[in-house]
């Protein structure tokens, strides 16, 4: 059901002085931020036009999207289970997407015909957690969506290496290729030239799009469709935020407007660590997907100008409520150092009541609860959390999906790319890049003895070791 | 297997200036710590003696630990599932035994007669999960553990409701008591006094032992026993360690010093974002539990001497390998402000070996994991990360597990319970209390319409809502 109207409202009130006074800038002070929120954009609009950029403009391709769901569609209706293989931006854009809108719990129930795939994304190379996944699927019935934009992944690589010999042992070399979907550089990489040796199929990662900005490019639509979810209409929201994200007027701009306000809050007034706090349990992952963006993006050593800057927010994912009995209790009366973006939704879907009865009149702490849904008492404790950090005047932003449909949290990953995009030039680092993550890969490989890091393992050997004093 | 033998080592070389140069104390420096650390421990003694502090003398009381492998063993045998209703601390403590010690996916499995119980920790309200997770278990066949210290906690009394209507009418209310085990304060509560009226099993936690620190008591023990796991050497690990954080000595107490490390790098160096960072899946969890245990204990508006501090570290919970392809960007460029507790294992007890063959053979992105196995890359990759952070000389502390074992969890877990009573005294502040939750629990009571929130009702409704301009 695809609809023209807005799913997602986003209230930055309590990021601002109408909302907590003089802890938020007010009017004026916005006024003077829109002319750096506008060069921002038009930064980011260059580059787009130059090609670099291509995240935004995945929304408009539908082609790719119908051939996820074709390739869904034919594939094998033994095949009921779906293992992602990839690490980071391969795999927490997909699993946000199947968190958000798949059934909790799925993964368990016992598989039957015209159920929707269940997917499982290891994200590790743990041998424990891999090993025993390997013994809970059934290798005749599981599809291995191998995903890595480089191709050379050294934890994927590792994955695909005990999955291919396990899986070309069990069912033989040509049903094997069956089982096996790449997702990939077009042209450049390992992954790549292992689908054309073998004959495997494989989609395509545009090149101008960066892991962490790929959800909506196959890395995220694929799996999507494999599960049986909404493609279109993710796409649909996620075109919709888009067209708002590009407005050049600060004020009318979401993405502009959320990114400008985080970095003044983070360089102007001192709070560098930014919580996204979900009151939907579906939308944790999307939490955790934004850990990745906003920290991989903007954490930078360098600025594009060459400066040495260290610069960079800390992002944290939380979950509300259970959070309140963990985190809370810091964010109402610790350091002033953080902004919390806070997600609710509307309408959950589902809803539980609290029966009255014996039970529930027997005690006070039981009986305010009759009658009222689980659901109304974790919106009325978004509320008090909100309605408490902002007595505090500690700064808040509202995220509230109408519901939670492929639209709307299209629209809502649209939203925090983009407002990473545009908060990269406002913190004057280039959004796209990630060179500080080099060295240990390289450290890696010479601790492992990979070849030609063979000097690099010399100099480690040399680094002093541990301090006999320090060691306990 | 009890053995006599630390498990667990603490390498904190890259905390000083041994590891880190200037980036850290040096050996004069540790030597002014050790008058205050000496305080904070003589502190910490004296409220225990006066019987406030009960956590470090859980380890000692095996009777209760019997009770509740007594219970686990005279259960019904056909309950093959336990779920934990609780919250908070009542649902981490027990949530990372489980992660650390049982069998990854074992959820999954079709239940057979002799495998382990399987464990589910909702710890939340969300009506989604919880009505898919209600879906998914059998009634006849699950035990429903209802966890609160207080009794009274919103949640999991919303749980209790739904869960014991669904039991009355499924098993008759006879039946559906044995289907019930409540885990609470030994006398005081509407949960002690609903065990009392209708007859249900009841597990004690001590008065002087909070909800965060409660791991060690029928909160962690009885699910623990209830899923098979080795609840003796659990505590046979934490009082090996609860002993050596108790020597004055701070040279030779690994919590104490770690204790007042990582404070000195909050307070005297600027690093207020403490980052544990598990390369063991199963250890995630525990990383989330430490969370909440330094959070909540240190996260004060009050000193205890009265004055307005504001203070408390901004704990992060990290997964390696995969946060190096998310945060460890940030980590190595952005500012340096954290301080990073890297967890590992020497023995992983599984690996699964990369093969070599055609494939291996096919590209030089495979063929140096050949032979290799996926838990030595993932050991190589936790030293090359922990390099390339000490060479930028960001402080980190290596905690190592002989192996994932009962005991070795243990000694993890109370070497943390006991750096974080002793960081207390350290910041001035009193870890066992947490007076910052309460507002947002009265808002969320008054959103609902509790009774007795009439007026909170009515000034919230007072305040200033949303300004138009400022949503989108």
């Amino acid at each position: 059901m695809s609809t023209s109207q807005n799913q997602l409202v986003i209230d930055v009130t309590a990021l601002t002085a109408s909302g907590i006074g003089d802890a938020g800038p007010d009017a004026a002070t916005l006024a003077m931020l829109a002319e750096p929120a506008r060069r921002a954009l038009d930064t980011t609009l260059d580059r787009r036009s130059r090609g670099e950029i291509g995240f935004l403009d995945l929304p408009d391709d539908r082609a790719t999207a119908r051939a996820c769901m074709d390739y869904a569609r034919n594939l094998d209706a033994d095949i009921d289970t779906v293992v992602v293989l990839g690490i980071g931006g391969s795999s927490l854009g997909p699993r946000a997407l199947y968190s958000a809108l798949a059934r909790p719990f799925d993964q368990l129930a016992p598989r039957s015909p015209g159920m929707p795939r269940r997917l499982f994304f290891p994200d590790n190379i743990d041998p424990v957690t891999f090993a025993a996944l390997l013994d809970r699927v059934s290798l005749d019935k599981t599809l291995w969506n191998v995903v890595t934009k480089s191709g050379g992944t050294a934890e994927t690589a590792a994955q695909l290496l005990v999955v291919m010999d396990r899986l070309e042992k069990h069912l033989g070399a040509e049903r094997a290729k069956r089982h096996v979907v790449c997702t990939t550089d077009p042209a450049k990489g390992a992954l790549r030239a292992t689908a054309k040796a073998r004959g495997l199929a494989a989609f395509d990662i545009p090149p101008n799009v960066g892991g962490r900005f790929s959800v909506l490019s196959p890395v995220g639509l694929l799996p999507a469709a494999l599960a049986g979810l909404d493609v279109m209409g993710l796409l649909d929201g996620a075109r919709r935020m888009r067209d708002r994200a590009l407005v050049p007027d600060l004020a009318k701009n979401p993405a502009l407007l959320l990114a400008t306000l985080l970095h003044h809050h983070h360089l102007t007034r001192g709070r560098p660590i930014h919580v996204m706090m979900s009151y939907v349990d579906g939308l944790y992952d999307t939490a955790d997907w934004f850990r990745q963006l906003w920290a991989e993006s903007l954490g930078k050593e360098k600025a594009t100008d060459g400066r040495t800057v260290n610069v960079g927010p800390t992002p944290v994912a939380a979950r509300g409520a259970t959070d309140q009995h963990s985190q809370l209790q810091l964010y109402a009366e610790g350091p002033d150092d953080k902004v919390f973006l806070m997600l609710g939704t509307k309408h959950r879907g589902v809803e539980l009541t609290m029966p009255g009865g014996p039970l529930a009149e027997s005690q006070a702490e039981y009986s305010y609860l009759a009658g009222r849904g689980m659901g109304e008492l974790l919106d009325a404790e978004l509320l008090g959390t909100t309605s408490s950090l902002i007595r505090r005047k500690r700064p808040v932003a509202q995220l509230a999906l109408e519901r939670v449909s492929a639209e709307a949290v299209g629209e809502l990953l649209m939203l925090l790319e983009a407002a990473t995009a545009l908060a990269g030039p406002l913190y004057g680092v280039d959004p796209f890049d990630q060179p500080g993550v080099e060295e240990a890969k390289r450290l890696a490989f010479a601790a492992l003895g990979r070849p030609g890091y063979e000097e690099l393992r010399t100099e480690m050997d040399k680094a002093p070791g541990p301090d006999p004093a320090y060691v306990l």
